[in-house]
């Protein structure tokens, strides 16, 4: 087990704000988060529209402003109260929280980069941070898992829908041409992709005859094989579901207890960020640093 | 149990008429009540078409009259009959009721308000009082708690679906732009749900390639997610059937019996309108009222 | 059991040619049919092509009266060699083997009754018959039995979504109104049921802010709610497999033997028209009648 | 056991390059056709858009050039190093191999051939050769062999599918008619399909009410069965599953063991082209020939 140094005691305080959501300032911590992520993707949205920008041009880039600030300095301190600064700096969340702060200083110096907008887009996936739904996301375990036992399947299945599209999207091309709208063979096979799936856009339609009828093929097809990953995920569910229903039947069950089953809180190691620890641990199961 | 004193007779009469199906006239009731509905419903449909208004004005305005003054009766006669005439006004089919007679007036002292004629369409959530569907839904009672045991999952998957769409409908926006269509975030949001549930009405199309490749991966997304709660529903519907199915096999079953085997009737109370009651309950089991 | 009189030997012989599919000449007659019913709706499909039509409008017209006179004699020999020609006339089938010979000779009576040509196409079901689908149907009963237990279901199911189209079909009208296309109401829940169902036309879009997001609401319900048929019936055919299943696990099963595994053959009861016979039966197990 | 004599060295070392994966140099020979295989597509596509052939003819006709002078050594690698060329040659992945160089040869004489270059997309196929899909494929075999298990049932309900867009077909034919799109019954056999299958286009809409009614109708039905395929190949692909799962429980289990536990490799026989071999197997378990 690592020793390691106490942090300051504000440093601390700043961590149990920041990263747990089981004391009250934490779970305002949360709210307010909440609400700016929210608030904000709002804005992002809003300021797009040009009838509204034209308007209250002044308001968004305020408010944006005020939201940019408070971000930058949940991040810092985010960065200041973690044992280890560049784990975090470099995890999934520490590069979104930068990501969706650094645009709004780019546009002070490079004029004109709407393009960055995009970025601010992704502040939205840190709503999965906030709302802590690893807790939740456990009780639809089976359904991840699941779908986790699926993958290989699924990527087969996919891989195999790929190859027809490319086929049949070259076979229509040549069949319909450019004066219909297959323009070229990617375009055709995006058509394909479109009919298959069932979307049907209607931008692109064949034309002739022969080209009707394998459209017609292709509709049928995709129509069909939705069945296959639908098969895949519900087989592999009910056998999930089935699996924890025999545990709970038979209580000195042969087979190790359902990780699920075990309690665990959203509180958050400072020195490793692991976040599922159980309900009265002390110690970070994975670095041994004290909670 | 609240001791409650016996109604007039003939308000009692009235609400056996009204709010029980089991005696001829209760049935009679409810048929003429079934027909008046459907009936109003195509005069607010047939109404709404220029060319038969234009033709038919008269007799869909007099034809119209008459059904709210029946309604408008129908609606005094339930809070007479009732004990506690503020549970029904407050209840989900007494502010129904309400809404569906109250347009029409307005419409005498508010000279043009076309757009009160939405909640003469509202008339049609009564048909599933008069239909009495309880007793057809109990038998579809597995289906109802299979749904229920499903919400919380299909709740984050649509989250889930709702943050992908927001983020590809901002990428979508940025890469096509508003000269193809996709004239701001909203918008693209709406055409990104449009393509992720494969509708594709094709007002909207992508026109550059990087556009029609992202395009693509939605639609292949889509196409796979649809799996998702599908599988959820199917799964937890087979797990329902088959736990009423052990309760048939086992007769002296440990599990209680099953609620939906309990006969029930359409009586309802007329204290608490409670409507499931046990075939020769004498006494409502939610308030001890006399049936 | 009825007495019945023997017919004479050739209308027996026609009986066993016609209604029959286990004699070489019965095997022989069938296939003559079935050839017959697809070149004649191929016939009926190229008639209605324009540019074939005025092409080779005598070869269609010649064929088509080749056709329709074999119909004829063959509908002739039908009511001939059974036992009860009423029966027969008054059947299923004896219905669409009339429909399909008669618009040919109503066509030379009433010139230019060109919407009789829809009876033609009903020459299709009676496919079905040559077939002798009922052997192959067999396999697949299960899936029959279960489209049976999901009925009660799905037509809850089907009656919820109608009242959901009407009630958000007329919003669609308040919101978007004529100058979208919305025009009135039934239009308005015909567009509903086009975007509740995923085909998604693009005749007729929404256009304003709200209608987009109702839309949205609509698709969003339309993508999940298709989870509940197909769990539905996944749920009942399942069932129904694995009941067969354990039949066939327990030898002395409780359970009567399921009606699938008798052995059936395609014989027809001359009396009764009763099509499924025990391969070894002597008797129709109806009416009694000697095969 | 046929007795074989065994053939010149290098013709073994070339078979085993080739043919087998299990040596570095088969693997990399794999990798390097795979690659082709891709690069050999992206051209195929990329040629097709005009622009860019336009600027790069040059180089896309001399890679495309060398790609197949290096496909085409190999088809007569793989004639050489087999033991009976006939068989290779006439099996599928022959043919594939033989129609995948041939276009660019044949465009030598042929000038403007253009048409040829659906062949090309051809080699696509060989991918699966490639991947050796085999070994991956035995993981999803539960699906194969459910897909396998419902082919009867889904073909009876094609076939039925098939049936009703025929009838409702010609039925929107006549009431729509010409002015509406639906040229002839071919064309609105065809969008009955599109409608059916939930796709959608839009290219051709019902503009009478009647029409509109149909459509909804036929909407409805499409929604509805596709839970038909969906319900089949969930249900056969559990069973599946379950069984094998039973014979994992039931260590001394009366079934035999699943094929799939075999343990195959990818070496292919150089006599019998037989590509499932057991990991020890000495001589093919097809033809007795030595590996």
């Amino acid at each position: 087990m690592p020793e390691a140094k106490p942090k300051s005691n504000w440093k601390l305080k700043v961590h149990e704000v920041i990263y747990e959501a089981d004391t009250p300032a934490g779970k305002f911590f949360d709210i307010v988060l909440l609400i700016a992520i929210i608030a904000s993707i709002l804005l992002v949205m809003l300021e797009s529209i040009e009838s509204l920008d034209s308007k209250y041009h002044t308001f968004f880039n305020v408010s944006e402003w005020v939201i940019t600030i408070l971000f930058s300095i949940e991040y810092i301190l985010r960065i200041i109260s973690v044992k280890q600064p560049l784990k975090y700096v470099t995890s999934f969340y520490g590069i979104i929280d930068l990501l969706s702060t650094i645009p709004k200083y780019l546009s002070l110096i490079f004029v004109g980069t709407h393009a960055l907008v995009a970025f601010r887009a992704i502040r939205l996936l840190r709503i999965f941070r906030v709302l802590k739904l690893v807790r939740f996301l456990s009780a639809s375990n089976h359904l991840v898992s699941a779908l986790r036992a699926s993958r290989a399947k699924i990527s087969v299945f996919m891989l195999a829908v790929l190859i027809i599209t490319i086929i049949l999207g070259t076979v229509m091309y040549l069949i319909e041409g450019k004066e219909h709208g297959f323009d070229n063979i990617p375009k055709s096979v995006y058509w394909c992709i479109v009919t298959l799936t069932t979307v049907g856009f209607g931008d692109i339609t064949p034309q002739t005859p022969l080209g009707q009828i394998i459209a017609s093929l292709i509709m049928i097809m995709g129509y069909g094989i939705i069945a296959v990953p639908t098969g895949i995920v519900t087989a592999e569910y009910s056998k999930k579901e089935k699996e924890t229903e025999n545990e709970d039947a038979h209580a000195i069950s042969p087979l190790p207890k359902h990780p699920d089953e075990i309690d665990v809180n959203s509180q958050t190691c400072s020195n490793c960020l692991n976040t599922k620890h159980k309900d009265k641990a002390k110690y970070c199961d994975q670095c041994g640093y004290k909670l």
